[in-house]
């Protein structure tokens, strides 16, 4: 969970999961225990330890304790299915929601082919077009406004009518079919395995950067079903490939390395929530510089200087 | 700004100020600059040295740049004044109005000495009792059912009916009231200066701690008006004394030394917003433990390896 800085799926109003990390117990290189952070929901103590071991991918210590902020309950919940003929008028809707001040709980971006997908994994009959999911928390007054206010900017983008999910089951199988996603990807293409990618750029940006990504998966003979977290401006690719065919995975490879650098271009991040691993080392000088990289390492020779944590993973040699 | 981690009294709808800071341009002891985050909304790839640099009160680098979330403003706002016979009803009211998950934007609580103050100051006439400052962020609608929740709230801990303030005049007036605060204090005491101190502990701790602090200054021959961001936990104390007495300067130390333990004692920490700088170092150790302090030692070695950056502040020598 806390392996990277920005899991999850409730960002929009409820901020990252990183933003809902509290305090850590953290397992040192050399066997020590620490406990950073406290129970109060803000503190300038000192450097802020917490969100340096959340998203360092264990590279610098081992998180064995988590202390989250509690959300309450809210008294209503709704959710609502949105289509649209075109994906770039269902992620201009999007912009469009965040820039009203309409405070989401949900919002996510299906493209058709992950629609498609969804369908047929999880026995739903959505139509198969760019569809946006979208939950709202409140009170039975605010939940039933915020959707209004929602309704009336989707159309005026050409969705469609708002499908309504109100009732607990209905909403748990919708959601329940958005986090079968990946499993659905792969069943989409039996035998496959999904070489999986995310990116986040400015809200800005995003309507042309999903737009021009669709466009390079026009072009190629990959299949790769869009799923994207678009309040925040992160989305990721579902590339599907056979892993015994050399050839599937260069162009998984040459997809993936177009979307970070269209990225990188838009003044965005290579990930928005997966994190670097081995997969992404080859872009974070892109990212970040020479200068980034060295106080990075600075900090990793300083904690770890025998390079026990993890070792090899995240940070590029210099 | 940026000098600590959690400036502001948004804190409640918006998040601490370092939360809305997406990047940042810093020089680092060497003379580089380097730039940290980009404007996307959230990044997993690498260390997140935004918020190390953020709250490191210039340890490690000069921030010359910062890149900031933009907030909408609303289409409606509105603020309400409420009074209460006792402060523990007035905290009491604060928790369950955040229990009850009311995004209030602001919610500030003044005690009855900071109410006097205030009122001497900016020519107020408010009743001087201990007070809660709110301001509701939203639609019309929402706006108007928030108020009303959280008006409920606070009727059933015995406070006053709402004084509203909802013309941009009012509100700016209100507002203008509190943001002087600190020099309605120092004009309460003609010739004082304050030992200003705060801390946070968590909200389910809140109301103990005021009732404690206060029973602590009602044994004191000082004076200190009480003003607390209390949706977050934190408040603050503005200690008023004549810098030419050394007794003034020692009592107001001794109830320092007491609210720091209390808040530690609390699981909270020695500061939510001020920072170390000098006058907190020595509670450094009793918040963290020689662990957090070896590991941020660690990184200041590591950055500044050469102690030029704000040398002897924050961090006590192991």
């Amino acid at each position: 969970m806390a392996s990277t800085r920005a899991s999850g799926t409730n960002a929009v109003r409820y901020g990252t999961m990183s933003d809902n990390i509290l305090a850590l117990a953290v397992v040192l290189p050399g066997g020590e225990v620490i406990h950073a952070g406290t129970r109060a929901r803000k503190s300038s103590a000192g450097y802020d330890l917490t969100h340096l071991f959340v998203g360092a991918e264990g590279t610098l210590g081992i998180i064995t304790e988590v202390t989250l902020k509690l959300q309450g309950l809210p008294e209503a919940m709704s959710a609502a299915i949105v289509g649209f003929a075109e994906f770039d008028a269902a992620v201009k809707a999007v912009t469009e929601i965040r820039q009203a001040g309409i405070p989401v709980a949900r919002i996510e971006f299906l493209d058709e082919v992950m629609v498609t997908a969804v369908n047929q994994f999880s026995g739903l009959s959505l139509i198969e077009r760019p569809t946006l999911f979208l939950e709202f928390h409140g009170s039975t007054t605010t939940v039933h406004e915020y959707a209004e206010m929602a309704g009336e900017i989707t159309h005026a983008w050409g969705g469609s009518d708002f499908q309504w999910a109100v009732d607990t089951g209905e909403r748990n199988a919708l959601w329940k079919a958005r986090h079968n996603a990946y499993f659905a990807s792969l069943a989409f293409r039996p035998g496959s395995r999904s070489l999986t990618t995310d990116v986040c750029v400015p809200i800005s940006r995003l309507a042309e950067c999903i737009i021009k990504t669709k466009h390079d998966l026009s072009q190629s003979f990959l299949t790769a079903p869009i799923v994207g977290h678009v309040g925040d401006g992160n989305f990721h690719l579902l590339i599907l490939v056979d892993p015994a065919k050399p050839e599937d995975i260069a162009e998984a490879e040459r997809l993936n390395e177009r979307l970070v650098e269209r990225a990188l271009e838009m003044g965005g991040t290579i990930t928005g929530e997966h994190g670097v691993g081995l997969g992404k080392m080859k872009f974070m000088k892109a990212e970040h510089g020479d200068g980034v990289l060295a106080v990075m390492h600075a900090i990793k020779r300083a904690i770890d200087p025998q390079n026990l944590m993890n070792p090899g993973k995240m940070l590029p040699a210099l």
